[in-house]
């Protein structure tokens, strides 16, 4: 039942069906879909609700699952995971550990590979170095409670940040590695954000299902002098994250 | 050929052949897959790249062309289109048409509709007033050259900003309709920026393809004595928009 409509929806809309309902089921999550203990409805009422077979509905569930939108209990049902979407602050002082701090028990960044590498035109524009200058690339991932948050490349001037790799795999954060290489403060002077479907890379280092959302920011950070010292590309899991810009009209008045 | 792998596709990942290339295309088109003056591969050419048959290139290309990212012209081949997406900044002093002005030629906002109504429980307390409280909801979208860019919803307390969908239906501006109650100045207090998949309205709103992803922004403004005077959702389409936030390391230092 519902196997040849299915065909047809993915046909004209391009998006399989299961993928399109466990889209409809997130959003009617957060509409208030679960119960007040976050208990979902059964499966088969969820078929019911959305017109397709339970084989479709328990795709999308198993995809939510894979997400961590949503968490199976054996025995008990399905639940939808209490804290969804971690708040990433996104200030002048923005600071990878300080901003999740308090938001889960666990908070782990990795150096999975670094180099020193010839500084491509975009982060050599950045840093304020000629292109081909000696640049250090650093590869991490940061996992909050065993779940993959983001993905990032950082990019640092090689001469004068030597260290920086090693320092990283030591302290496991950027603001002690600078501290570690003698910059006590930094600033965040642009964030540029835009959102795309997850690529291959996308799937197997953040752990993600087929058709999820990363949302990608490219940062610059600089000294107190105001000379660039990182140009990073951050890919965020868009259902475990979302970023809060404060504007500093909160802080001017008080 | 190549139909039963695409149906194979299809069903493992969820997401058809097509949009996959799109995906790919689109990523690739950053990565310089067109030529200097813009014009992409011939369809048979991208068919092998691929390793799909022509009409799989041609379903992508249509879609890229509808979200704005391709341009065909007649006899002439494809093009990439030169302003891929326009910079909407967020600052302390976001207003929509000063942020992009200078980037297209023709940039409207239209009233779509509007209500007095109970505020729903976030809006009410985003803007200080009892939930249920009446306030004004204003429906909107934004057009750059003919596209549309964004789809917001705005509240505002009724006591407070009576006339503001009228002054909106007159000067299409936030920021004149404000000026016209009264309120001469308004600062950003903050945004929570997500992402996620194009819903049936969105899709309807910004003339999206299925699939395409939608950038939410949740803002809050206030008054020069920090009291809220607005509080929207905005829906972006990602592919024709990035969000560019400053941060005041920049401005501190001259």
């Amino acid at each position: 039942m519902g196997d040849r409509w299915e065909t047809v929806v993915e046909r004209r809309s391009g998006v399989a069906l299961w993928r399109q309902i466990a889209d409809r089921m997130r959003r009617e999550i957060g509409a208030g879909l679960a119960d007040e203990a976050g208990r979902m409805p059964p499966e088969v009422a969820l078929a019911q609700r959305f017109g397709v077979n339970r084989h479709t509905v328990r795709s999308a569930i198993a995809a939510l699952v894979q997400e961590g939108v949503l968490r199976a209990e054996q025995g008990r049902g399905t639940f939808v995971e209490k804290r969804r979407r971690l708040a990433y602050p996104i200030s002048e002082r923005t600071r990878f550990s300080d901003g999740l701090a308090g938001q889960s028990r666990d908070l782990k960044a990795t150096l999975l590979d670094h180099a020193v590498e010839p500084a491509p035109d975009e982060a050599a524009a950045a840093l304020g170095i000629a292109p081909g200058t000696p640049a250090i690339r650093l590869e991490t991932i940061s996992e909050a409670d065993g779940r993959p948050v983001s993905r990032a490349r950082s990019w640092f001037d090689a001469e004068r940040f030597g260290g920086m790799a090693e320092a990283f795999a030591r302290t496991r954060s950027v603001t002690a590695s600078f501290r570690a290489l003698g910059l006590a403060d930094y600033l965040r002077l642009s964030t540029v954000v835009t959102a795309r479907h997850a690529d291959a890379a996308d799937l197997r280092d953040l752990r993600l299902s087929p058709g999820a959302i990363v949302i990608v920011t490219i940062a610059v950070n600089v000294d107190a002098d105001g000379r660039p010292v990182q140009y990073s590309e951050t890919r965020f899991a868009a259902d475990r994250i979302e970023l809060h810009v404060a504007g500093s009209a909160g802080k001017a008045r008080d």
